[in-house]
């Protein structure tokens, strides 16, 4: 099997080098493409070194599998044309995830929609994180609404936010005050409500992200989702607080067992031994921490909160796209 | 008019003599007490410096006022004893929050609650900060349901846990790896789930605060509250983040009339130009900050979404206090 990874010098590029020796994806080639700057550079990975190639849509061809962790314009002007010379793209921009003709794949949820597709896109980071523990709760109770405030990493900015955050926290705690380039205003020891752009309906994007991406991996445009999201300053680990309302009846003990034994979700709610989700264990690791589970206050017996933590870079980007390959190729 | 502080030498304490001097408060005499430990030293405030002198039922006898900003357990002790010779105690800890012989007062909206009383409770610093934006939609449109996670600041854990996070911060930066000793798990660049103690419902007790403490301030049970409360790496500003089902349909018009004229709260409401409620701007503020206001996805035209952000030592606790003590002497 041939593979070819574009954007590889960005943090979900590096992060899936790393997934594919932790999953030990096989394969016979694999190339590194990136922009011209970076071209003839070395990448040091856990798979070993790669000198860096420019792309170009002929250099980028003959390829089973091409990863595409780049912008969503770059995405737009160049993904299916790479579908001419190659077998699949997986694409981790947001660009085809709502186009009804582009399925958008978490492997454990729905697979089955990739068909005879070869473009497949890959989920925002903050649904596939909140998808994954959902869909059990979903399956068994039903979900009529979902309420989600994140508490979202740098790493979403990729490498430059994260580096932002490590200097100018730095800054900060040396000389008081932190700049920004990265985010619109500093983000040491403070909160940003706002990712991406404004949409007429109040919602920024980032939190329409998660109301379209949730509906089509559940194929249920029933649910009725409200998102905010915010900026916080943490490296790479996503975190959501949530609330639900179920269609039936909530039975506790059925929820713990269905979480306890989700492949990908980590049940961490033992508050008496101070065990709950929190980014600095959540970070690192391909599974979700789900805890806090408790029925709510406001939704009667259909009522449920919990709070989820993963990381951004893993189950959010890089090893769920790794996953639809294994899953491609089994 | 004669004042006391007890607890002085805390965070909420310090606030206190900033709070007099912002708002002006007229005084004769104003004593400052804390523990024997820091007896006979001298605290520097806007209003010059203070001998700190140790507290005992005795010396601490013949004020008009008495802010206690001390431990929930020492309020319990000495409270009601201080009562017999002072006129009025303004009690800044948990402890007679929920004793319905205690009015539980945000001047803005029970003042008329203290009546004959003269100990009077100053609400927990989340509560304060959602009540204050709340209350003019609650009048306007009722209020069913309130979901609300927080995003709180390490001065809820008084001076310590700020100098914590500031500490350890600069160690992981440094040093790759973060201590901890207020917080059960380190705080930098981490978000802890889990503020005081968890209840048998699943809910930590700082959760279950904003439900008693908001029915009654509102002085109506039958609002339905769900709070998720997290601490999250900033100094001193609590940020909110609100989901509303009103009774009544929602004029989104009315809302920014409302809280654009309410004291105590700033509209901060212009995306486009990058402003909304944040810790950096809101910490050392009175005034609340309200923004990111939009009908919800989820509540049909009795939705609403809101994200609020206020100081935590100002209107979450000091400031309140000494407007209590405003209204008193009016």
């Amino acid at each position: 099997m041939k593979i070819a990874i574009c954007g590889v010098t960005g943090a979900v590029g590096k992060e899936v080098l790393r997934c594919i020796k932790d999953l030990s994806l096989q394969y016979d080639t694999l190339d590194c493409y990136a922009s011209a700057n970076s071209a003839g550079k070395t990448i040091e990975s856990p798979l070993g070194h790669f000198v860096i190639r420019p792309f170009s849509l002929d250099a980028c061809s003959g390829y089973d599998l091409i990863f595409l962790c780049v912008s969503g314009s770059f995405s737009a002007r160049y993904a299916e044309k790479l579908l001419l010379n190659n077998r699949y793209v997986i694409d981790n921009s947001s660009n085809f995830r709502y186009d009804d003709q582009v399925p958008l794949v978490i492997p454990e949820i729905n697979f089955h929609t990739v068909k005879n597709h070869r473009l497949i896109a890959n989920p925002n980071c903050t649904t596939a994180i909140l998808s994954l523990p959902l869909y059990p709760i979903y399956q068994a109770f039903g979900l009529k609404r979902i309420i989600v405030s994140t508490y979202q990493a740098t790493s979403g900015g990729g490498q430059a936010a994260m580096d932002e955050l490590r200097e100018e926290s730095l800054r900060f705690l040396q000389e008081d005050a932190a700049g920004h380039h990265h985010f619109v205003h500093p983000i040491p020891f403070n909160l940003i409500p706002a990712i991406d752009t404004f949409q007429p309906n109040g919602y920024t994007r980032e939190e329409m992200k998660v109301v379209w991406e949730t509906q089509k991996i559940f194929e249920d445009d029933q649910i009725k989702i409200s998102a905010t999201a915010v900026r916080v300053p943490t490296f790479r680990a996503h975190a959501e607080s949530i609330t639900l309302e179920t269609a039936h009846p909530i039975d506790m003990n059925k929820v713990y067992s269905l979480l306890g034994t989700t492949p990908g979700v980590t049940l961490v709610d033992d508050p008496e031994n101070h065990l709950y989700p929190m980014p600095i264990t959540a970070s690192g690791n391909a599974n979700v921490e789900v805890g806090r589970i408790r029925k709510n206050n406001v939704f009667g017996e259909n009522g449920l909160d919990l709070f989820i933590c993963g990381d951004q870079l893993l189950k959010g980007a890089a090893l769920n796209a790794v996953q639809i390959a294994q899953h491609l190729f089994k």
